[in-house]
């Protein structure tokens, strides 16, 4: 019998969350205060987040436990297989051996509850009442509107027009569970109205949904704002899927030399790849490769620097890569990894050398797509498809060279709600974008002029 | 820690299916020829069977081996976990422990790929290069599509007209595994295009879809055709799932006094069902509940007697309670349920008091979808969530009784595909149907007059 899953009980799961900063050589820099180019006080920063999440956000401990009353929500559906993908192995004719962390298999989805949840549980501890966020692809609202239903919070979600109307059946997954949605810009904020005035046939975008959600959290009694990605906090929340993964190579006596996932703000790249980086900080050799979108490559392209992280300019300043907070990318249909920057953690990682980043085009991501659904049998997301598109190629190059690697990737999300980009895609009917570079000079000729 | 999964490693999954009809005080009638009355010779079956599937329709042995290659296919999701309640337990404030079989966790999201890989296997073994099948809701269609493209086989799929238009991207999930599909009825049969002249607007059902996925396999070279459900070898197949279950039970050291799961041709239900049964049948007091449409009432209003299985009068004559076979149920959200027989085994059963059937409205039903995905997460398929009502009903029931009963389900399928129906219900916009006993009767008046 083929083992394929490699599956840890309910005991196993990790009950702390791993936290790179004291890995680093250099800490990330502070966020700034846009107002006077000072670091930004905690105090106001918790006008919008909780200080329970924000004690994380700062902490210099390598280890942060796991509250009793998270892991028992996690356990719905963690720990989460790692699988040896003999099928995929074989369509590709590679001596590699091939696992993936499924992280698709959570009530939402992707891997996006494993924050979610910490979130909502520190906001309901601090007496929160409702949250606010926004959405890309709609894994993260979901995963929102999932966490606050459990806990008892409301919940409003701003969604990225154009995947709003590409993905309809997210709304529907949200308002089962009991919260909002509206597509962004919307006209329930300022925000969102000056832009829908500017440019009404806009299709959004990450940096606009902030802006929205972070001035209705602002303009809202008992209300906070939460974020799917880029804070350190949000990535140490989902470094649990690699420190499970650690777990599952031990019980296989292997360990990878390349770890892949993809990079919209980069959460659920750290969550497999921060485990295994402070072993690459130690001195290993492991290959860690995050891949985003040829449309919006933030890693490769953009600058860094310190920038908004909103396109309304509502958040602190954040060193960190960045293709200009106004920059709106080509509306490509894996709208998590629609994001003009990325998080300072992964940005530090690429500065040191931790990680190589590395961009794809979309048909590509589609093909490895199909070519996975068709072997592994599951139909991943099209933001998953961009770290399986590195995989392939990877293990491509494995064959030809005839080297028998390990190759671990983030299965972040299913497809299950972007049937409509294969429709497309199996029709033909996707294209792939240059680098917008004449957009993105554009964009990062406006960058602020603190703290450069 | 609560331990919610009660998981089975791949090592423990089952290595022979359960056929029941040894377990039975009467075999269930034989097959009727509609041509002469005359038990149907296994070489008419051959025409659009396999003889390995149809040794097993006709067999005598309590235990079947399952080949190792289906087995290497069905660790791809099972063992399946079998999943204790506790947050739905809270939400009906029941004394009654709940349990559910997950089987949404497939690469199709249902129980259907359990029969799906055995029937592609079967076929390819015997030289088959293409499979033809009708679909409901779209799980079955996709079941097969998945198994067809794991083998190498051909795949066409005729999906019931109004489900084809509530559930589109059953059909991208097909085309992405390379399968084609049609809605029914349609252009490519004469059993299609006689029924689209006499009322070009029918929403369609599973015995006109039936009837041209087997008018296709006969016309066809090399081609055969594949049921979902309804008959002996299909059922055989999934139980798999109740075997997996008794194991878990073992685990805790628990055993359920009620089990239940929805009845469209019973092949979910059974799934889980018969190896309780065999329990049952041997004493053991255990309550037993299929769940059916109140729209489409098949064993608490159907008549139990000899009739067609599909529209078009093509198959054989089947003792089974039926509604008539070109009774069209109104459009009830659950496609899956909308067929007007059931499997004989289910028939026998029922004869036998071996189990009980009961009605549910769809609106009754999605309430309690919405309960469960608001308390465990999951979002179930409108057919599981008729399931999911009788466990409602039961432990209220319990609670109102103050009795601690063992209940488990069959979670069969989730609902991602489904979502527009959810949208409908929470909008207020989905109704119930009285029985529609005209209809039946006057369908019922045209059953065959042999065999009686």
């Amino acid at each position: 019998m083929l083992h394929r899953r490699i599956i840890l009980n309910e005991d196993q799961i990790p009950t702390k969350w791993l936290n790179l900063i004291p890995y680093l050589k250099k800490p990330p820099a502070p966020y700034l205060d846009p107002s006077n180019g000072e670091p930004m006080s905690p105090e106001k920063m918790a006008v919008i987040f909780p200080m329970g999440l924000l004690q994380q956000e700062m902490s210099p401990d390598p280890w942060i436990d796991i509250p009793e009353e998270i892991l028992e929500v996690l356990t719905t559906w963690r720990p989460t297989p790692l699988v040896r993908a003999y099928s995929l192995e074989q369509a590709l004719e590679t001596p590699a051996k091939i696992y993936y962390k499924n992280e698709s298999v959570s009530p939402p989805g992707s891997h996006k509850p494993n924050t979610a949840v910490a979130q909502a549980y520190y906001n309901m501890k601090e007496g929160v009442a409702r949250l606010t966020t926004e959405t890309g692809a709609g894994q993260w609202g979901s995963a929102l509107s999932y966490a606050c239903n459990h806990f008892g919070l409301e919940c409003r979600v701003y969604m990225v027009r154009i995947s709003y109307e590409q993905k309809p059946y997210r709304k529907s997954m949200i308002h089962t569970w009991g919260a909002e949605i509206f597509p962004s810009p919307s006209d329930q904020t300022n925000a969102g109205r000056a832009i829908l005035e500017k440019d009404p046939d806009t299709p959004g975008s990450l940096g606009i949904a902030i802006s929205e959600a972070v001035e209705d959290a602002v303009m809202h009694d008992n209300t906070k704002y939460s974020l799917g990605s880029v804070l350190n906090h949000v990535l140490h929340h989902q470094t649990i899927i690699g420190l499970e993964a650690k777990k599952q190579f031990e019980l296989v006596d292997d360990f990878p030399d390349i770890v892949v996932g993809c990079v919209g703000g980069g959460s659920n790249f750290a969550g497999l790849a921060f485990p295994f980086m402070v072993d690459k900080a130690n001195g290993r050799d492991i290959q860690i490769i995050g891949s985003e979108p040829y449309a919006c490559p933030t890693m490769t392209k953009g600058q860094l620097t310190y920038d908004f992280g909103d396109t309304a300019q509502m958040t602190p300043l954040i060193r960190m890569h960045t293709l200009g907070h106004d920059f709106i990318p080509p509306g490509i249909h894996a709208g998590g990894l629609r994001y003009h920057g990325v998080a300072p953690l992964i940005s530090a990682a690429i500065e040191e050398n931790l990680m190589e980043p590395r961009a794809i085009h979309q048909t590509e991501a589609f093909k490895a797509a199909i070519t996975f659904a068709r072997s592994e049998g599951i139909i991943p997301a099209p933001e998953t498809s961009h770290a399986i598109a590195v995989v392939v190629q990877e293990a491509i190059k494995a064959r030809e060279e005839g080297k028998e690697k390990t190759i671990v990737f983030n299965f972040s999300g299913h497809g299950h709600f972007d049937m409509a980009s294969y429709d497309r895609f199996l029709a033909g009917d996707i294209e792939d974008y240059e680098y917008p570079m004449e957009k993105i000079q554009e964009a990062l000729a406006r960058l602020p002029k603190i703290g450069v």
